[in-house]
């Protein structure tokens, strides 16, 4: 059987592997006060032009998020997103859990903008009503969709006219970048905080959280111990993103990710395939009929995407840094 | 000016005040352990043909609310409610803040059904996402319609199809039954807690919360301590609920309340309102012009019901125990 | 039965009640928005010498204990208090249910200072612990003692030096300042925020939250309706509080409270009880074996003041504005 | 320098690196739902003797923490633990921060008692106070100690008749099962859940979480993801555990940092140095003035254990599975 299950069902790229072989007996100080994090954090601070960015490395994305959100918010204040929005659909409640109203905002294709911001906004007029307070977006969205440098920029200064944080889930940023998403220092001049995925794009696990705006900076360190989310072995997440980062490994292998898809989305649309979501980044959401989808998953895992109805239901094929081309072919020939 | 603007805008009914003025100056145990509360919890258990049920006084509704399903959820269950649920739009995000996601179902005239809560429920199946635990209605709905005794029986029989609680807000239950609505024994035979609301209908303030469901009733007074919500002189409200229910005040008041709101509905009617939601009970949605809604306001207090668009917003005129007949006579006049 | 089990077992001064008679048909805004709370919050600027500070009404000290550190702590910040502080001990974990940790300082006579801060605040020194944010002091304390101006002015130094709110439960101030405590004015430039009890002193229900530092003051009516503190019919404590503050009611009444317990007091000490705090206000805490406390309770209702053993419990008598001369005298007729 | 700072300055057993090395560009089903935890759930049920039991896999200790008590406890329970327990004092307030007090009990050795247990739920009678409901226990204690099987025995029955969970936090449970504590039999058959610790013992991280009881098993995958304690690539964390425990290496490690230990305790008492804590594990806690641990730290790295004064601190040494008997040599000729 081959897999376009996800990006996170193989380990490592090698060379992150390899990296934190080589440090594997030596002793090191823990909670990420170590070198690797300091060195990986300057990495970040160059690749964002953002000198005065904190960058704290977390294990996965839904801590990432809440200890983010934690950080950012009075108790009375929510946050927008798409409905769509990982936090709002696929984190069993974490961010309600830690006492935050989630406003999900409909959207056809993942993304919100400054016109469907303000009118969630505009409906929350007072405090008999939770108060929008930060916005939430992801790229690639979690629809497969992707932000522009100009579509980012226009929220951004809808947020800041707002009041709100804006805040940008990275858990794919790699390959919203190769697909012509907002670069890392449009991302670094626009947003309040922002991550950049690790887990899903190379590293055995790890999201980088970039901190811009000072008031999320204070103490976030405490944030994140109350959260359970500071890995006593630090460095493990520093080596990881430095080995990525360091000459570009991250962005080839993106690039990699997003070609594979191109090549499977090229070969549906050829064979009249329709797709839910414009097919540009490395998560395919393509129409499929039931009988359909069991033919091909008789040889390939891939999953549900979006359930519509029997015949419409929305199939998700996701390619990775580690999708080889022969598997492609395979999934072509069966399509 | 006269005032349609609420059914809280006034103080207690005489009988109630006379009650209070009574017992003012006796020495009395503190917290709800007195005998006014004792007694009125019997004649509330008769009144439910329900010997078994837990009855506990509590201050205000946002309060009730929030505590009984911090009593009912564990930390990744969730409540299933309409868009238009008090819980989901007018509680500053209360539920989240003790850290449970609320799950809006879209409605037209306020109300989920069986098959609306058994598809909510579908759409969440796995540990990604939050487990629906609890189904939370009102009686009157938020937007003035009403559930009938059927309509109660067949949400209780899904939700014990499915392993949910059934809570019912009634906050409004006086006007609810007055109109046809599912009577108090009904209630307890469905719901796993329900509230009789006395700050809308004759008290000076006080929610009676009715815990039939012997897991809802173990340990409830820590949790309405822990968030607040134990008044020190609890005799206050037990026996407002006494003066109130005991020979039927309760329901004779709620009654005036609905004829006066019929009064006005049937002027609206004739002159050709069309109303936003049905108008049964003491809240009326109308469809008015804003310059229509101007020319009224220069006599009269109401409020928005629900924003739409500047000739299609709904008012809200709302009749209470304490709505007088010349006012109701004036408002007609002036429509 | 004579009582001298607390301070919250009657009702209400005569004059309160009858203020609320007279606005009870009267129709008003709801939620703390009308005219006698306006005033009321006025009259305490006057009394306090603070003309820029918010005063809100709540329903009751749990309530506004916990609204108040909810809207002041981040996720991460404690509490410190003594430990004997109501919130440390009586309120069912309420701050923590609002997430933050209460850091309780031992000592003698419920009364901490600027030394056992400092010190518990070194014990925090870094992010695997809480930090501590915020002070809790209550005057009168829990065990019937008292804060002078100097007192509070030396703690406020310490806070302003450390970074911390300092924040006065005033649920008896009133018999804290007859009994020499620091005024109004004191507290309201030495506090971030505190609070005149009124359920304790002549009201039948209400705790004046005054807020001092503009950091507390921003989006305060959001905490409380988010917490359920949120009255309805708002004015009910606007008018409470009128009554008993404007024309110095509340000050006589709680003398006339520690005048009460003198008596029993200067009784007890004659006869050669000994206290387990020096009685100073109309809290009493007195030493007696089991076999002494239950022959006085034959005629008397009162209550266990703190365990410590069968012949060395303190035992609790306290007074309030409604205690009777007569009972005064049976009681010490008793000892 | 060599470090004694503590025991997760180094990577993972050669053993446990090698195994992830093998698997790396496996595709595997995410969230731990894969082979490699489903086979060292198996290893662990077998070892534990404990066929029923439930091991669920997580990155790190205070995430396990606030895990097993988030499902553990409703809002209004407490946990009972000693007052340096971890949970207490080095979480950044984890617990409070899910909702719920931790009651501390001061003790000698970090160690409680059924006595000290009971008087602490003595203390709690009523519903004015939060309700113990969780006992948490570590093994090695915070300060080195160990429990034995009828210590833990005697604690488990006294759970057991006052109705309280008990978790035992295993973090350093290798160190203390080779050190006469407890064994993981025992362990399962007293404690309704405890963890078997990966970090301090061999792995690159992951804490293993055995749950004995019910109604801890119900959902519990929710709350770990709730939390953010998912690891996307679970099978990172339940290959690691197989890796150490399948033929003993996670024992024998043990056993190892134990000896340097044990070798470093004898030269100090033979120098005469005096211990603050029982030398008996991999943890020692040695009396030493400020200007002899300044000596030392010339070169070796260790950290204060627990302040006391200025010479009478305690100075905290850690061994573990890497410490080399050179090390050991160096450090012991320093002293």
């Amino acid at each position: 059987m081959i897999s376009f299950a996800s990006d996170y069902t193989t380990g490592a790229h090698p060379s992150v592997l390899e990296a934190l072989e080589k440090i594997n007996l030596r002793s090191t100080k823990g909670y990420g006060t170590d070198e690797d994090c300091a060195r990986a954090e300057k990495t970040i601070q160059a690749l964002c032009n953002a000198p005065d960015a904190q960058v704290h490395f977390l294990v996965g994305g839904t801590q990432a998020n809440l200890t983010l959100i934690a950080a950012a918010l009075r108790p009375h204040e929510a946050v927008i997103c798409a409905e769509t929005g990982h936090i709002n659909v696929h984190e069993t409640g974490a961010i309600e859990a830690i006492g935050h109203k989630v406003l999900g905002i409909p959207t056809n294709d993942g993304k919100i903008t400054p016109e469907t911001i303000e009118a969630m906004v505009a409906r929350h007029p007072d405090e008999h009503m939770v108060k929008p307070a930060l916005v939430y977006i992801s790229n690639t969205t979690e629809v497969g969709t992707v932000y522009t440098a100009q579509e980012i920029e226009a929220i951004s200064a809808c947020c800041k006219k707002l009041g709100l944080f804006l805040y940008l889930d990275g858990a794919r940023i790699g390959s919203a970048i190769q697909a012509g998403g907002a670069p890392l220092d449009v991302l670094a001049r626009c947003c309040d905080a922002f991550t950049i995925g690790g887990t899903k794009n190379g590293a055995l696990f790890g999201e980088a959280m970039v901190l811009i705006h000072p008031a999320l900076q204070r103490d976030f360190r405490y944030i994140i111990k109350q959260n359970g989310g500071m890995l006593a072995k630090g460095w493990l997440l520093g080596a990881q993103f430095e080995a990525l980062l360091k000459d570009g490994t991250y962005f080839s292998i993106a690039a990699h990710a997003n070609a594979m898809a191109e090549k499977i989305a090229a070969a549906m649309l050829e064979k009249g395939y329709v797709f839910a979501y414009p097919p540009v980044s490395n998560q395919l959401f393509v129409i499929m009929s039931d009988a359909q989808a069991e033919k091909i998953a008789q040889n390939v895992i891939f999953q549900l995407g979006e359930a519509r109805s029997k015949d419409q239901n929305a199939w998700r094929f996701v390619t990775s840094w580690s999708t080889r081309p022969e598997d492609v072919e395979t999934l072509i020939s069966l399509l």
